[in-house]
């Protein structure tokens, strides 16, 4: 027997009592008792937004939410900036061309995160450029992309938008929309809010609400006006996932409950000892410079197939972690450790690691990885980050 | 103690069992055990449609697959027919005038059925029309449209695609899109579908699979033709609803257990019995040459405040129906009797109502919608339909 345990960059695990706060006779999404959880829910989001505005929930996956940054701000034509450095990245070039904008791309290796400086040679180049397209965490590679530098660059730029998909970001470390400047940003609610998918959340700076009024895109379900104009008296404008909603309380409740800058310090510290146990064991890791902390992508040790050991983690241990893709498939293994996920689900992956490389006919795995994390987790700062939970 | 009892025309309610099925520990969808799931709910979706075709899993409300029978449809200037006879039918005219397409409305009377007369005419002197879009239920006035009518005129017309929101049909009475000719048919997950929204369903016929091809109006989240090359590879295009995906397994067995036959005249039955409920106390029906066996809208007996009745079936007796939309708005009840809703739920409205009525200060109200009611569920028809459940 072994338990299933999900460890993948999202879905991530829903906790028990998440599951079954969804599992309640559903109120109806036009009454009151549904109100009064839709208003909860997103005055929670707001911190977490770091934002005073209004975050918006809706029934959709994150590509839903990055198509509706796209054809709520721009008009036909329009150019943008886009950050392309793994597979997410390229979707926005899949979204600008379908809706037959222009695109100034700029080309970043896998793994590795952007320049400010090559998005600030952009913007002085394309001065009719109004907005940059990035994401926080490049789900494919892992990385990191600096955020907080490009909100700095176009902050100060009045017909400038900075959108951020921050699906595998937000709620996983520090995104303060209204501080750095980022005018519109995206979550998923499979990834730190841990809930199943199915639901994305969305706030837009002042300058981007100013950029929806004169956008021309033409948009209907993924109108974020009518969806502000509904959500601000307490409904959606149509009709929502009400069980993740309520799901999506439950987890709230208790990610606030925990405190924000301690679920950071525990995502931070899950994702070192993660590193830690991958590098011991002889792990390259893709992203090296610039990692994300709420997954890393690593390529197998010379002479071990990546696909192979991410089948292997699943049908003799029970883990499920993902594989690469694009240029990276069959090559690397994405391990999740954000949302809900702690100290021991690290102490099982790398475990798990050294099992499978010993299966593979690897000598001296053992006690190698899971050493390296505990390293990390007993340190005096991860255990003090761990002390000021709750739990 | 008032049991809660969900009967809106959506969401309907949920069976325990779903719930439960919800809340399993999520599979990873790009995984196998995902992809068991999703081929046989698509293949248990099928005889549902009637259609040879895909359905297609969306995730969305019903309102995102509206949109998405629109945008992979039609061109910018396209003209096309729409039926309007409530609120979902004036929703065609908001999403062809969002996406700069022409309409030749045909507007119906609230709580009356289109004269598919009117349609033929309209075809005829608009021999450049692409689409006719109507509802099969508009939910708004519980009216039924003659779909199969419609379909006659459309299917042998190569360049015309017949539209059909059978968001609060498909699943209450037989909706065969092949056999009748329905080029685009849409379903949502939180009707006779028994789970909660989130997910919607569509299947297009191969004259809309060939105008997708043609159209020119941008589409990405709802971009049919790569969902359904993902789909048939066991996949879907964007990150699903997992957990409602898990609930919709769960609620197509017991569906095809029950049969098809049997539950469309177990609905037809409850619908029946509702409408004697009524009538039988006085209330004047919004569609009675035409009602719909999904839901029965009402008028309040005369002097009775239609508002103050549905708020007391919430308070007094734990019974959520609906209001009116539109300029029935405070006019109206619509009371749900399509999904998870069994002939001991009907009785229950309608002895809520008499109960309701004599608070009201009527007299003699008692008994007399629940013989109603019992006059038609013991009817040797309704009885024989009864019998052939296995439940």
């Amino acid at each position: 027997m072994n338990k299933y345990r999900l460890l993948a960059p999202g879905p991530t695990p829903v906790a028990a009592e998440t599951a079954l706060a969804m599992a309640v006779p559903l109120p109806h999404h036009r009454g009151s008792a549904f109100r009064a959880v839709l208003e909860r829910v997103r005055a929670q989001l707001a911190p977490v937004f770091g934002t005073r505005g209004d975050v918006l929930v809706l029934t959709c996956s994150g590509t839903g939410a990055m198509e509706a940054s796209v054809v709520n701000l721009l008009s036909p034509g329009d150019l943008a900036i886009t950050v392309r450095g793994g597979k997410f990245g390229e979707r926005w070039s899949e979204l600008l061309a379908v809706h037959g904008c222009q695109e100034v791309p700029i080309d970043v290796p896998w793994g590795q995160s952007v320049d400010p400086l090559a998005v600030e040679r952009a913007l002085d180049a394309h001065p009719n450029a109004r907005a940059v397209f990035v994401q926080a965490t490049e789900t494919s590679t892992g990385v990191l992309h600096p955020v907080r530098e490009l909100a700095a660059l176009t902050r100060d730029r009045p017909d400038v938008a900075l959108v951020v998909d921050g699906i595998t970001a937000v709620g996983v470390l520090p995104m303060p929309m209204d501080e750095w400047g980022i005018d519109v940003l995206i979550a998923g609610s499979q990834k730190a809010f841990m809930i199943p998918p199915g639901l994305a959340f969305i706030a837009l700076s002042d300058k981007a609400w100013a950029m929806s009024e004169r956008a021309r895109l033409p948009r209907f379900y993924f109108d974020l006006r009518r969806e502000r104009d509904t959500q601000t008296k307490g409904q959606t404008a149509w009709t929502p996932a009400i069980s993740l909603v309520l799901g999506l309380s439950d987890v709230l409740d208790r990610l606030h409950a925990e405190g924000l800058d301690a679920a950071y310090a525990r995502q931070a510290v899950l994702a070192a000892a993660t590193r830690a146990a991958l590098v011991a064991l002889g792990f390259r890791l893709v992203a090296a410079d610039s990692p994300s902390p709420a997954l890393t992508a690593t390529f197998a040790p010379a002479g071990v197939d990546a696909a192979a050991l991410v089948r292997r983690l699943r049908d003799d241990h029970g883990i499920v972690v993902s594989g690469g893709q694009g240029d990276l498939k069959g090559r690397i293994l994405r391990i999740g450790h954000l949302g809900y996920v702690d100290r021991f689900d690290v102490l099982a992956i790398a475990g798990a690691l050294e099992l499978a490389l010993a299966a593979e006919g690897r000598s001296g795995t053992l006690g190698v990885a899971v050493t390296a994390a505990q390293r990390v987790l007993g340190s005096e700062a991860a255990m003090a980050a761990g002390r000021s939970r709750p739990d």
